[in-house]
């Protein structure tokens, strides 16, 4: 009879990768199951170890340590980044608060992921995008978290678009579409205040859409004519704490400060046209992320409501047999999928937080600039902020700062 | 055995209504089987009688003639609406001929059926506008040919709004979709001139879903914010007679002088928000004119490409079974669908001509102006202009004139 | 100023040929319409006239000569034969009257389009295909009316099989579901007394079924093992004439004599597999037949209640971009295509008819048998037959006669 | 500054819940994720701990444990269940292997979560679900994988069904599809091999939609008439290890000993009936588990290719507005929903696991029988090998043994 083999189960001896996470709530649920899960199922450079989690209610935030699988609490983010078993911080909170704590951990040399959008000004991301360059000469990495570009989906599109399969590129439109504000008695969340969340479906719904469309055309965008609109101006002012994109009321109301939809059109560098919606007042669409690029050579279709699903049309098929075709992005050749299950066996929304981990572990144990840098989120906040200038000034066509 | 009864086959004893019809083309062909067929599957007041075609070719002409069941050719326009025995013109040439025939046509006394879009220019509109408004009074009508409003789902969509299913109105998202302009070597015909065409998929497919998204809407446009481009400025000339979408390329090459594409942003006068997308660059999408309506009670969604189906969310279900629906718009109490097959059993792109031809002899019968008028005809012609504005003055915001 | 030129519309002076149709019921209204509308939109060699319907109603009849265009209307079908100017009887009758009609009208040397399912009994189809290959020799032709054959979809379908795309077939699986029997007050209507009907949705539904899988596969059925149900066998009595699936209830009840639902599996002769079911209880399912071919090489899917797509998946793709693709099958060089509207503007239900008309004008004017033949219609009921045998013998495998 | 808060990350105080798991393959993989990942999310009763792994290869088993996080490795299964450490035996091997480990682990007073089929014999399956009926009155609980009942949607559409939104059911029809073996060359792995895997598709695919269908229908299959098939009889031998679907082929080559699709009709108690396919060739479909079931007042249809969705037909709705609705199955009053993402953010294929623990964990602190029990799984292995009977004895319709 064999003797019984001892295992940690830590994932063996690899260098740690600790981290370090401010914020716990949908987005810090999210990230906790990417680091918990990334060195189980990929092959790692590093070891992630979930060293310490925070947040400012000292019950909350230790409920969330032992429920999500986190080492250590902290109280203060500034402890947090002091501490000296951290190596990464992860932040998942507001937007405001965004360029304080990243600015803060790249100069004590911690690596920083920061959730998009990356910060509420294009001065803060400005700042950020700074402090970045100068931490990556340091060899100190900062990594924004666009997800959705590591939906499997979206990068065998990316890497379709790269290996020249549309062509040139005619037309690109994108929505992002969810409901959860149709109801006028959802109160005034975070979300819906510009203090905290700098704006509405713009910097939250929006910034994903922009991000992802200049990530899978592999080009940038020139200027942009947009409106927006805020249907609901005032709503019950919430009555206790929120999580997620639900909430309850409690009494009184207040005013609504950011945009309750935003729609934009928009030409790349390259010419090609684009379109962009971004709204919570789609009703019966919950998340509906869709985009199609078309091209001279092919089209791509993208629905984030079915994520496993890549819809492609090759225009170079003859026309007797031609069309949109429904590739089910389950296989081992497809990306991230060599490390999951067989083919058809489908992935779901947490695993982009997998897949993010899994490549910001890579970059740091190569010592490259993670993609997408702070720079990308910078840029993204310019086309944020074009939007806005656009929306004010009656929709003229406003090109974006570089 | 019973004596066999004679019938001439023509569909009893209603007083006829001659039409003669105009160009013989793709709507042409479109419209002749429209009339031939509206009196075999609908009861109606009177009995369309396909009495005379007219174009330039005397031969053409003639085998049009016979190919689509018309009783007379003739090869002048003015000699085929001086004739006494035509009741209604049916107009079914390019653009830029419409107003010179429709004013001649109502002037003695004809309905007139006028192709979309109404006019080239908005000059023209007005002028067939205030010439509709006055026939009218001497009870001589005048309908233009957007037919999408007689696909029965979109007719059912009108439907739901009108009885309130959906709500406030709070967004209205519209493409048109083609991709028959992709191949560079694609020849210049003549929906690429704009001496002949007024605009490109501007008006062609522009004018559908501006149309339609006011029609399902129920409410009209204020003002719009617009992109336009051309992407292949250049291309060889036709090398013979072109139909459809179909033509033949020959030496030389000419200028492309309308857009390619269109995209413009609006607002409803309610408040709503829209976008709109008209391009033949899509590549694998063929006739995908979607369209989607979301309100604070429900959402629609249609797609000309599955054009027997209607999708509807009704947000008042509880969220446990809610979800977007597939109606199949084949049974008996659905829009014109009585008069047809059993459920299940779809029609085509082509029963739109049908149903347009029963609503409009319905509405000559009755004396009662026609629906789409030339009055809607003229606004969407407003809308176009408005978006040509736009997208000439760097996107700005332009208001719909009234 | 040019002349008018007069034309009859009648398409010519091609010899003509002249039908007539017993029944004027839903088929008979489908096929009117197939009949009036095929020489206009395409090019036959010989000019079909509607020459005289045949009903037992004489104002009915006469109502539906007027309705669909028929020159003259009869009472009784063996006058409608004897008429010298008869070419072609068009048989819409229910399928107990099919093989004495068919049988007459072959003698008298009129060619013969039957509604399937062929007859009632194996005997009656035996005696028809006799009757048929005799008329075959003096230069008669019969043809039995499985027109979803005429299906585009269906059409490129068998093309891409017969092309090979699919390699040695390993499945079909086939059902054709409708729902109009959900409701127990359905009364009694001829389609659910076997003395008219012969069986349920057996003879109705698996008829078009295994025709379609035969057709698409190449091949032919070895054998079958079946189930059959009555789920309702007691029905209120009709209250009136029925037309179409739609009817009305009176007073009191009768036995439901046929089968309201049969699933069957079998084997083909190249031992691939395939499973059928067809059913009228299968709650909101107006008209699914759906259809999946797996190959070797490649699969397709069909689904009538989406007639203007079919799917394929072509199994030489590589893994990384294959998958099912939508073939909107609207392009000119789709069967049947080129005579009607440009890419995207889907056809209908009706126009099955139309393409059999075609088909059926093109094999008379070249003296070859038309597909299908009543051989063909034989061969299907003896595959009903077998079905109904292994349902009555505890579902055994029960080979199909040759 | 507040003290930095200690936490184990373990999940909290509560008494553990020990595993030791046999087999880490594919479902060795699987179970992990969800023994890992279900105290993150869900509030249990006990904190899962995953004690040990077992596997003949000491290496590979080493390797396993530290790549899924399992704190112990051991060589013998024998070892595993002795040990004291270890409250429940989860049991990942083939077939073969199950009733040995479970009779063994049952004896020795483990609670046993076994994978489907719960063996390769009838024989096998009474046994140990006397032996599990034996220990429950014990305390010691015993559950069989079914995991696609804890797909969400599966979950919603069994709640759905129990509501009585059905009504009468007339129709159950279940497809399992997948390809992995069209290619020819596909090696001879285990999973061919009748002494190892028992059965072949109708093992592995079919007894998952034998549980699935009747936990939907919520009531038992009376008997099956069936088909089945080995088209590729011989293939090449391994190469090496298999893992998951994938593998590599050697030299020589092997007898296929079981089924590579089998197709089954059949009633249900109730007098529904049933179809049944489950194949490995179905090119171009992955994992196609649909299952549709029609009754007198409604339809549901799922499809594991796009597991966050049902569809769901209310038969009470008027004609004008009914269809087909797809519930995106992720709002937070869906089954297992509240604890993950907010609406639209889809879960994946691996979620079934996580579920399945939970209810697991739920049932052992309860003390009640966890579903589905072994008896569940004998009765599935009893329509198993009724399909076999009818398969053998000429498709003869064969009552399922009670």
């Amino acid at each position: 009879m064999a003797q019984p083999q001892q295992s940690d189960g830590s994932g063996g001896d690899k260098p740690p990768l600790r981290v370090g996470m401010v914020g716990y709530a949908f987005m810090g649920a999210a990230h906790s199951q990417g680091w918990r899960t990334v060195g189980r199922v990929f092959d790692l450079p590093r070891r992630p170890v979930l060293a310490a989690i925070c947040g400012r209610d000292a019950a909350a935030v230790r409920a969330a340590a032992d429920r999500h699988g986190w080492a250590a609490a902290e109280t203060d983010w500034r402890t947090l980044i002091a501490r000296d078993d951290i190596d990464l911080v992860d932040i998942c909170t507001p937007g405001d608060s965004h360029a304080e704590i990243a600015l803060a951990a790249l100069a004590v040399g911690k690596h920083v992921l920061c959730e998009k959008p990356l910060a509420n000004t294009v001065e803060q991301a400005e700042a950020m995008t700074e402090a970045a360059e100068a931490a990556h000469r340091r060899g100190t990495l900062a990594m924004v978290g666009f997800n959705y570009r590591r939906v499997p989906a979206a990068a065998l599109a990316r890497r379709m678009v790269a290996e020249g399969r549309l062509g040139t590129l005619r037309h690109v439109r994108v929505t992002y579409l969810q409901d959860w504000l149709v109801d006028r008695d959802f109160p005034l969340t975070w979300r819906l205040r510009k203090e905290l969340a700098g704006s509405g479906a713009l910097g939250d719904l929006g910034a994903h859409i922009v991000d992802l469309a200049q990530y899978l055309a592999g080009e940038r965008l020139a200027g942009v004519s947009a409106l927006t609109e805020t249907f609901v101006p005032e709503r019950p002012l919430p009555g206790g704490p929120t999580s997620g994109l639900a909430a309850r009321s409690a009494a009184g109301t207040g005013q609504v400060t950011v945009d309750d939809a935003a729609l934009f059109t928009g030409r790349f560098l390259s010419g090609a046209l684009a379109s962009f919606e971004a709204t919570r007042y789609a009703t019966g669409r919950k998340n509906a992320l869709r985009i199609e690029l078309n091209g001279e050579r092919g089209s791509l279709a993208f629905d984030l409501e079915r994520l496993n699903e890549l819809s492609y049309h090759d225009g170079s098929e003859p026309s007797t047999h031609a069309g949109f075709r429904r590739i089910l992005v389950t296989e081992p050749d497809h990306p991230y999928l060599d490390a999951w299950w067989p083919p058809g066996h489908g992935l779901g929304y947490e695993h982009t937080f997998v897949h993010q981990a899994r490549d910001l572990v890579h970059a740091i144990a190569e010592g490259r600039r993670p993609d997408p840098s702070f720079a990308d989120g910078l840029q993204v906040q310019r086309v944020l902020a074009a939007v806005e200038e656009s929306a004010e000034k009656n929709s003229v066509y406003t090109p974006i700062t570089i």
